[in-house]
């Protein structure tokens, strides 16, 4: 949800009994303090920091001139100057961490990569709960080793960018019906499934599967809380499930997004595209003149495969609407006859 | 399940009150009269028989003999003679059609395509009950078009061959948990959901996302009725949840399968294989010699993203642990509270 959430749509999924997510990934330390005390003017019950783990990046200079040439024709068209290199891709990493342990949220959450031990442990003698994303059972077991509290299996419908840190992402594409119980039977700690989920029914079958919660993403992203821009927007609202795609071109990171123009312009020269943060920081400004420009086609379309279930709904009004849901998905089951197989296995037996 | 089941699975998935589902993709129509008449020796219960659907492929002269060259050190490994290019790469797909039809089982599936409305209400005017395969919801409503009765949803985590008619293979890589609730809001005809479900917690999942019903291809592949050689058995009980990829190079057509020696060796030259069933019956003769000689490195070793969750079970033995699982994951929601959030949410509100 970096870039793609507010302080105030944090503040209304805690107040109404979820846990609300503060994205911090992609901002700097300050702004990680101005964002959580924001979060903190809202609401007192607990949310999470959700921070990116990331590896030093030396950028290499020759790829980023090739990014800048690839993403030039973009960038004129959308009236802004030549691209140059920059002086910094991203926010310093371990800045960030040390702010989110100053802030000291109920949870802090992490993706791209696996802490150290020393993290965990010093996170946790603040009192903040600790949770990894992990995209396998591998993933989950290596978050479980550090001393994590809780692990997010997300699942390959997941938007936006893959957690995948310890194998190729494709392999690591793992659906959350096969994911989740797999996980659940392999680590301990509590899971949490994320991928796929939109309403009660989801959130319900993710419980049957053995997870503790779901965490929901896109289902959020086309509340008018969320700050998403409003062809961004429309682009979920008239989603399908075949809309999206896999794709590291925005970011260098591989993430799920609806295909658009600029996905299709750019993915020919996939081979070439820098990593992570470095494509990242080269692609922002495009990502912001055409979100103020209404202009879709170059954004980066982050959702889910679920998208086409959006609501549209004001946040807390989402909320109520999933846990009734999922109380009436509940007590369906319960009120069901025992499954048809069942019956006539008694009869042929 | 095309050479992978026996008309003895089949029959005893049936007998214990489930739909046991015979495999006739590959075969001649004498073959499926044979088989299906094997089936009715074992089971007076109802069955299906799955069929491809195939558009007439004429082979490539100068393909085939690129793929014969890319093969031939695997075969001269394997003690095969020089392959040749074949007179028919796959049975007459009419007489097939025609096979079943006459056979009337009480279901016929089929994937890969869709069939015309006169073919639907052929099957049905012999009271056979018509599922199609769909991995979108675009495809699902394509088959409630022409007529069918049903429609199961594969989901990404399926093992094997992936169904997708309509589009790119990659955008309908839809997760099991997207998949069905949207297709289920989106058709009038029930549902089955197939793709990573393993155990009851997976039925209870499918049904709590809006299925009527849940297909299950891996689970049964490691049991000893399967019929599947002792190497591609061993490598599902050994698998994990991130041992399977989607390609293109064993048969022509996009399947899931474990990663092995064959798939890493052809795959830099995956775009030089000629289209199923061409590819298909090219590569036959040495999964059938791997077989024999227990070289799982050169089978394909169909499987789902949740094969790890194989039992190795005698059939009949499996479907009653399911039905019981299923059952006691029903009824564990009923007794559990409602989802913590709700509590919060009373409080909170």
């Amino acid at each position: 949800m970096a870039g793609a959430s507010t302080p105030d749509l944090t503040a209304i999924v805690s107040n109404a009994g979820g846990l609300g997510a503060f994205p911090a990934g992609t901002i700097s330390p300050e702004a990680i303090h101005q964002g959580v005390a924001e979060v903190r003017k809202r609401t007192s019950k607990p949310f999470s920091v959700n921070l990116f783990i990331l590896g030093r990046t030396q950028p290499d200079a020759k790829q980023v001139s090739r990014a800048l040439e690839l993403l030039a024709p973009i960038r004129e068209e959308l009236g802004l100057p030549p691209g140059q290199p920059l002086e910094k891709y991203a926010p310093d990493n371990d800045a960030q961490f040390q702010a989110v342990l100053e802030e000291a949220p109920a949870v802090a959450s992490f993706t791209f990569g696996i802490l150290t031990k020393a993290q965990v442990d010093a996170l946790k003698s603040r009192g903040i709960l600790v949770m990894g994303t992990a995209t396998t059972v591998a993933e989950a077991k290596a978050w479980e080793a550090v001393g994590a509290d809780l692990v997010c299996a997300q699942g390959s419908e997941a938007g936006a960018h893959r957690g995948t840190f310890l194998k190729d992402f494709e392999s690591s594409l793992v659906g959350t019906m096969a994911l989740v119980p797999q996980m659940v039977d392999a680590v301990r700690i509590p899971v949490i499934a994320a991928g796929g989920i939109m309403d009660g029914r989801g959130i319900a079958a993710a419980l049957m599967l053995g997870a503790s919660g779901a965490q929901m993403g896109t289902a959020f992203l086309s509340s008018p809380e969320s700050g998403i821009p409003a062809a961004w927007r429309d682009a979920i609202l008239g989603a399908k499930d075949d809309s999206t795609r896999v794709s590291r071109i925005y970011s260098g990171r591989y993430a799920r997004g609806i295909v658009n123009e600029f996905m299709r312009k750019l993915t020919p020269a996939v081979d070439e595209i820098p990593p992570y943060p470095v494509q990242n920081a080269l692609t922002t400004p495009i990502r912001q003149a055409a979100g103020k420009a209404g202009r879709g086609e170059y954004l980066s379309l982050w959702a889910g495969q679920a998208a086409s279930m959006s609501r549209g709904l004001p946040a807390a009004e989402l909320f109520a609407a999933l846990i009734e849901e999922t109380r009436a998905a509940l007590q369906r089951a319960s009120a069901d006859e025992p499954p048809s197989g069942e019956r006539s296995a008694t009869r042929g037996a």
